[in-house]
């Protein structure tokens, strides 16, 4: 199918289409830039949720929770989960999505998961893409879903209005998610199983922490448990309270910010992917050796090519 | 001091010199390339053993057990703890680092704690390039520890001769090592806390996975308990064994592909320091403009900024 009439069906909310343009950008196959131009003009209407915390957290079940709440409004949402997988085995492990049976029959409910292939880089640039296809779609929710473990999954859940830090009760949590940069990026805090272990520890651990950050926004924090329901409304809720504190201005702040992430992001590819052809990865080999020889070190040869390559 | 005071103080094997350059690599003081330039000769000798697995796998403990051993064969060791450590606390959260008090002691053993401050792209580069100083100031071994949870770290870890991986014996960490694309990585595994959980079911688990990998290193797996030493000699016998099969010419071989890696991650990190000097800045904050009133795809002004760059 040529793009023109992938792109027509996909106007007229044909779900078959949109599933191959998601394909068409995960795999950065030929012309998907086309399509996500002519697609562009239709965003800017869903507003994004970011639900991320460490493996075992329970995010995916918090995410089957909510969803049917925003359903029973009308709204339609499409959820990415993003898996950064091993390419040891070639495919994700996302045995977990099998649950989401009730919302795979629910026209108004898309799921899509994200794996990485071999290279991490990507992941969180495709996961704004596809999530920029959804928007022109028309879902008005987006749930972006990863792993909080390393800078990628921060950029995804960056890529959010606002961000959901699922923790569970126990003190390590909070330790790894500060390390892992969580922590300033969190919008709303859930202490989901909060039937286990020390929840109301781990709330007061998180409250000292979040009162030693100056900041306008003072994150709620709600204690959940995913599987019983408890606590899912008041998680709904508080992502409510926070859209309703950024307001229409700052939720455009927060688009324009992302924006100029993106476009800076896409500028640095474009220049990377120029910068390494044939004639450029010709000069580094040439480089190396020197290097290898020790006639030149590493920054001296460096400083080299780019005086070369500008001069190209 | 001046560079060229502080160098000849370096070569003269003051460690206070030493610690003074690591700081100025870490903090990209005015003059560290320099600096770097006049040590790079004096590098390549020196062994690198990455140490890496998730948080609370034991990997400080087991640095700790494995760095005497290696001390009574005479060899000067280095170690550098990496820890991507959150701009909320704006510090490290390194209290572990304070049992290493024996190791201190010993001038035969350098330990050196590095933490993000604010980027995490980083940290991988300063790492290598403080390898690189601890090299040429002649420590024979370089343990490189790393929490093994996102790209940064695989990059760091990707940076050793030999690569540890450390994990405990609970399944979900093999997943979550896989998630993260460490299996590919590793040279040696180490199931560490062996007297605790079902530690043959996860030395199973692992001999499964790693015989669907086509490899001609098949790498052992070592169970060990770090705090009673137990395992600890047979980890530094399947390091050995490692170096042995790679052999000077494996050796070498990894070297020089590192080195590659290091050379380009510097070309392209120049160049975006470049590109987004004053000129970049402001062409970007147009391009924003147009793009976020829809007159053109972020992809198009991806593409109009970088023909305009190369005609500067």
């Amino acid at each position: 199918m040529g793009a023109d009439r992938l792109l027509e069906r996909f106007f007229a909310k044909d779900t078959i289409a949109l599933a191959k343009i998601i394909s068409l950008i995960e795999n950065r196959a030929p012309g998907y830039q086309e399509i996500l131009d002519a697609l562009y003009p239709k965003t800017g209407r869903a507003y994004r949720v970011g639900i991320t915390g460490p493996p075992g957290a329970g995010k995916s079940s918090l995410v089957d929770k909510l969803t049917p709440l925003y359903r029973t409004e009308g709204k339609r949402v499409a959820i990415i989960a993003c898996d950064p997988t091993s390419p040891f085995t070639g495919g994700a492990l996302l045995g977990d999505r099998i649950r989401m049976q009730d919302l795979i029959s629910d026209d108004g409910v898309y799921i899509r998961s994200m794996a990485t292939r071999g290279s991490l880089g990507g992941l969180a640039k495709s996961a704004h893409e596809v999530a920029l296809a959804l928007d022109a779609f028309g879902f008005d929710l987006i749930l972006l879903e990863t792993i909080g473990v390393g800078q990628v999954e921060v950029d995804i859940a960056q890529a959010a209005d606002t961000v959901v830090l699922v923790l569970v009760p126990q003190s390590g949590d909070v330790v790894q998610a500060m390390k892992a940069g969580l922590m300033e990026i969190a919008d709303v805090f859930c202490v989901n199983k909060a039937d286990q272990g020390e929840a109301d520890i781990a709330v007061k651990n998180l409250q000292t922490m979040l009162s030693l950050a100056m900041r306008d926004w003072v994150p709620p924090i709600v204690k959940t448990v995913a599987l019983t329901n408890q606590g899912v409304e008041q998680l709904k809720e508080a992502i409510a309270q926070h859209r309703a504190f950024l307001g229409e201005e700052g939720f455009q702040a927060r688009r324009r910010e992302r924006l100029r992430a993106f476009l800076k992001q896409l500028i640095e590819e474009e220049l990377r992917t120029s910068l390494w052809d044939g004639e450029g990865l010709k000069y580094l080999e040439s480089q190396l050796e020197r290097v290898w020889a020790k006639e030149l070190s590493p920054h001296q040869a460096a400083r080299e090519l780019l005086r070369a390559t500008a001069r190209r």
